[in-house]
């Protein structure tokens, strides 16, 4: 099933059609910046109106050349692109990469050209890259086809980026710090070759277990098949950190959502659940992008939270610390040796103690020997300096010795040099010398951060086992689903939800559906009070809102006047409803901890399963707490134990911690019904109650799929 | 009271004692500086061993000066400083700069010292900028009292720092910038001048209604005088925006926190709370201090939150959109007049919607096109410029054109150029022209959202008259605090604070204490089921955590068994405590909505009150709404609706809105008392249930001072 990429990312031979003699042409600049980038294969110009330039040969056609090439680069207007994709096709090319514009991105005309060429590609089986992109560069071997002003030193990062104009900005970026990159791949409108082939293309390499890091790094706007993306990252993380920028996070219209669970996990929360648990860390802006891109090429990933941190300045070694602290990193904490070997090195007034004061006048000799006691420190797995320019300090020599040290030291060092032209002298020597340096240390803190989060996951060995369903009473729920279909109810109705739930073990409190006020009393004997009336009825998410609801019936006579209350508004409800409602009875349970179980079918990322604190809390605190299916209860745990609600069902004052193991099971019960029946489209409970002896489901709501 | 610093900062005759010949000296260096800034006035060395350097002739001791100088500044050891300060003293002199280190930041022996110094200045009325600081510098008249590396391009801003190091940073960030200041002082120990006393130097000239904005900045480790600091800011803050940065957010000790206020309320946030209501700024980071002293010194404050953003790619848009929209700004809405000018000037496929994306192969003079037409935008209160470094993008040019456009109209604007050492040479000449530039566009938007959030301050009107208290039974109230008192009890028992809360009309559920289980049947003839039972002791905070709670009791049978189990409880209870303890009856509210209230004195800004989703959840969902006292009832209201909890108290789904006023008095009411009786060091109800109907105290905790 997966493309073979090799030739359009490593040709031996290049067609350009629409190479140009004009300079400022795209066609003319991706020839120039193939040649200059010192493409070691055969190179073929196509242009019918020209012969040669200087002493490059020009091609009439594509069918004019002397061989078939291993990559087609086409930089002609978008209209006459598909009568080339068909010769491509019929002269057995294989491999395209077309800059051209003017497709889906520019509405409905462009839209029908790019289906257009989708069909051509796939009939002909063609991997395009684009169009509308900027193509890609890579540094090792050297190739540019790109019409873009590409550096070209190399490095380890790869990037795949679906913007042209960010790929811009990042190559100016790079040539201002002097980080160099393996591979950049623009994919444009990715109508054909996308991310997901790209990251199969590059799997073999970034699954090796070597010493150097490979960083990726994704700028995407969309992301074409989100489990496919997920199973690929997957296998990339434990060997090598991918991070990723998104823009679009499209505020979610609470108001319209049937559910809780529709409102609390929004698209782009379950997009923030699918990345944290497959280990890619998450930029939530621009500057961690590019500073992630140049902290993974240069350092090491921390192993482990501690941070040493020397400075020269007070304050500004306070206001790292309050950062260490909020971003659950740790300042390390120096052995007694470390202090003693600093105490020996430093004047009598510098602080010894996390963070290391080397005080203002430190000249660079002193920050280095306070340094390099702190690089044999094992609490601390990273250390941070931070530099003020004051009278004396020795900005450009202090980066030297940094500098120096960090070749000896496998440690990852990070500065914060802060300031602005005089500092800027000492970043430049830092960044020759590969270390990462930020004009404020709150920077340097988020990322390293950021590479914690990533060694830390990598470090938790997340299980890939998860247990097969094996729900009972199959032929019931088969049945349930059924009739609900026949009768093309959007919902189960309140009791039918409660006896799936019975089938699949889940416990639900003692209810039936009632027709008089004689059965609601027969019910009291035989379950005792306190009892709850609500209208069960499919279709109708939120009871309450039409008085559906009436709890705490602690008498016989309450019973009576609350049977005819919800009869009433029963029927006031059947006046706008075209299903059918009934009145249903249940035993109230009381007191226990309420929370939220919902699990809905994500467009991109598939099933997604919700816990967090309940009842009518649920949406207020959006205690939202994701994870995608299939669940295990390594999983299930993880979100329970990460929620907020988890301080209350841990053990909160004299409260003792409550026994999880039967919410667990709910969570995995459910996580199979949703998989095995693909006609359940959304599943809620709220409230679960989890008391001491229990854990009750008590308002289940099955939304079906019957479109 | 207030200190005259008129001739300290604006000195005619200035003596330095440690003047050096010794030019790497901190003597020598102010000396010089002092010099080079063009101060007008009389200059006068003193150093005993020197008696000219040049043309400049040096002073053997104060004495020996030809007049009483407006300043001294002092630059010898810290030993040293005491003698020269009485010489002071006894000179009649009154201003006094002390840049010597190695006081109260050094440990016991220089606390000691800075002790003396206290004294010394105390007794002969002396103001003492410093010890331990880097000095003082202004430009409009030019004068630099600093021993730094300090610029002096006039500009609008006044920077007080306590670190002169962060100083040293800010003036070489400046340089880099080419931003100005007005005014920098630097306070070190602040041992006797502090921040609260040159912000009352400068009042007058920041409460005037000018059209320029004199923004200041304050970098400050500790707050002096929070009351005062507070009072004198908001004088401030309606002309003119004052930000600050402040290291050291302490995380509140949770365990070791007496009530849910003491832990939920911690310091940060009181500190927090106090900043968001004064109009002041917080930053939350070094760069946020920095962007906004450019932003304020170069841009006027946006009037509103639409912002109109101008993009030659997509996908920053986006981003940027993202962010305008996390930080509770606005996308403007342009016009379709608007939309017609730009779509008459831009190609085809640009959008014309905002973000208004004017394509990769833009020209400066599109972007200045595209800009001219929404700077003329009524709903765009201000703009942000997006540029890629694309390969026909005119970095320098455009930042030209829109320099040139920002002359032309006041309208605030902003710009991201992304990218490295390209887009750097478009930032040089914005900043010529006073716009600023930050490298990625979440920067941008994070500072105008920070601008708007002062103007939306300013354009509320914060009230500042506050209802005197006229609380009811005033001697009541005196007695039940004096016989806790005089038991020495470290809060009043339950039953006694309930008659509290009933002295000052806050409703508080039918309850008594009871010694047997015939009073409690009584209690339930008179009152009706359900009741609780609980222990009422001074002292026990969190009566749950010993089972001294018993809610939901139904019947008589029910009562008797809770009676026996309470009574045991207290027995058990009562072999550990050194407090008596009651059996209190109390009518058990049902439903409604629980909220927290309390009120705790802060060290640094007095009382201040806490309102927040109550019960159990309180201290889970930290719902944190602070606002300090004194109350009146705009204040309260505030807090109330911009919690978490009013989404429910406001009306969720069919749940109509619950009646707030007694809520409301009863918060007045609690202001009134902890501010009548100082023996009270904290209240704290939880919860408050708010019904449709009522509005109860359910379990007022009140803690004495009787230290």
């Amino acid at each position: 099933m997966s493309r073979d990429l090799s030739k359009l990312f490593n040709p031996s031979s290049i067609a350009v059609v629409g190479a140009s003699q004009f300079p400022e042409k795209v066609g003319a600049i991706a020839l120039k910046n193939i040649i200059i980038s010192k493409f070691k294969g055969r190179l073929y110009p196509v242009n019918p109106t020209i012969s040669n330039l200087g002493s490059l040969k020009f091609y009439p056609s594509l069918s004019a050349l002397p061989e078939i090439p291993d990559l087609v680069v086409i930089a002609i207007p978008a209209k006459l692109v598909t009568n080339i994709l068909e010769e491509c096709g019929f002269l057995g090319i294989k491999n395209v990469l077309i800059f051209s514009a003017g497709f889906k991105e520019v509405g409905k005309e462009g839209a029908a050209l790019e289906k257009k060429l989708i069909e051509v590609a796939s009939h002909f089986q063609l991997n395009i890259l684009g169009p509308n992109c900027l193509g890609f560069a890579s540094t090792e071997p050297s190739l540019n086809v790109t019409f873009g002003q590409v550096v070209t030193s190399p490095g380890k990062i790869k990037f795949i980026s679906q913007s042209g104009a960010l790929a811009a900005s990042l190559f100016d970026w790079c040539q201002s710090t002097g980080l160099g990159y393996k591979d950049l791949v623009t994919i444009g409108n990715k109508s054909v070759v996308n991310e997901n082939d790209i990251l199969t293309h590059w799997l073999p390499e970034l699954t090796l277990s070597d010493s150097s890091l490979k960083p990726v790094a994704l700028y995407l706007e969309s992301i074409a098949n989100g489990q496919e993306f997920i199973k690929l990252v997957k296998q990339i993380t434990p060997f090598n950190p991918v991070f990723m920028l998104k823009p679009g996070k499209s505020p979610s219209a609470a108001a319209a959502m049937r559910s809780h669970t529709g409102s609390i996990a929004g698209e782009d929360k379950v997009l923030h659940a699918a990345l944290l648990e497959s280990g890619i860390i998450r930029c939530q802006e621009l500057g961690d992008f590019f500073d992630l891109g140049e902290a993974f090429s240069w350092n090491n990933a921390p192993t482990g939270p501690g941070i040493a941190v020397i400075s020269n300045a007070g304050g500004p070694a306070v206001l790292t610390t309050d950062t260490i602290n909020s971003l659950g990193l740790e300042m390390a904490s120096l052995s007694s040796e470390t202090k003693q070997k600093l105490q020996k090195s430093l004047p009598r007034m510098a602080s010894i103690i996390n963070p290391v004061d080397v005080l203002g006048d430190a000249l660079a000799q002193r920050f280095g020997e306070a340094l390099e006691i702190v690089l044999q420190e094992k609490t601390a797995n990273s250390v941070l300096v931070l530099l003020t320019p004051q009278l004396m300090t020795q900005i450009e020599k202090t980066a030297e010795i940094i500098g120096q040290l960090s070749k000896k030291y496998p440690k990852p060092i990070f500065c914060s040099f802060i300031g602005g032209s005089n500092t800027a002298l000492g970043q430049k020597i830092l960044n020759q010398f590969q270390i990462p340096n930020y004009s404020y240390p709150e920077r340097a803190v988020k990322v390293i951060a950021l590479m914690w989060q990533w060694q830390k996951w990598r470090l938790s060995h997340p299980s890939n086992l998860f247990p097969k369903s094996n729900l009972p009473h199959k032929l019931k729920i088969r049945e349930i689903i059924k009739q609900a279909l026949r009768l093309k109810l959007p919902t189960l109705d309140n009791q039918v939800a409660c006896d799936l739930m019975k089938a699949i073990n889940i416990p639900v409190p003692q209810s039936k559906t009632i027709n008089s006020v004689d059965e609601a009393l027969l019910f009291s004997q035989e379950n005792s009070f306190p009892l709850v009336l609500k209208i069960s009825a499919p279709g109708l998410l939120h009871k309450a809102d039409i008085g559906g609801v009436i709890t705490n019936i602690k008498t016989e006579s309450e019973l009576q006047t609350a049977f005819e209350t919800i009869s009433q508004n029963r029927n006031n409800f059947l006046i706008k409803s075209s299903h059918p409602a009934e009145i249903q009875i249940q035993k109230q349970i009381s007191g226990g901890i309420e929370v939220i179980l919902g699990i809905k079918r994500d467009p991109t990322f598939g099933s997604v399963l919700l816990f967090g604190a309940g009842g009518r809390y649920a949406e207020i605190f959006a205690d939202s707490n994701l994870t995608l299916l299939p669940l295990n209860l390594e999983k299930v745990k993880k979100i329970v134990t990460s929620s907020k609600v988890y301080k209350l069902l841990s053990g909160f004052r004299d409260d003792p911690p409550y026994k999880l193991d039967k919410l667990y099971q709910i969570m995995l019960a459910l996580g199979h019904l949703i998989t095995d029946y693909p006609e359940i489209q959304e599943i809620e409970i709220n409230p679960v109650i989890i008391t001491h002896d229990d854990t009750w489901a008590l308002d289940p709501k099955v939304i079906l799929n019957n479109k």
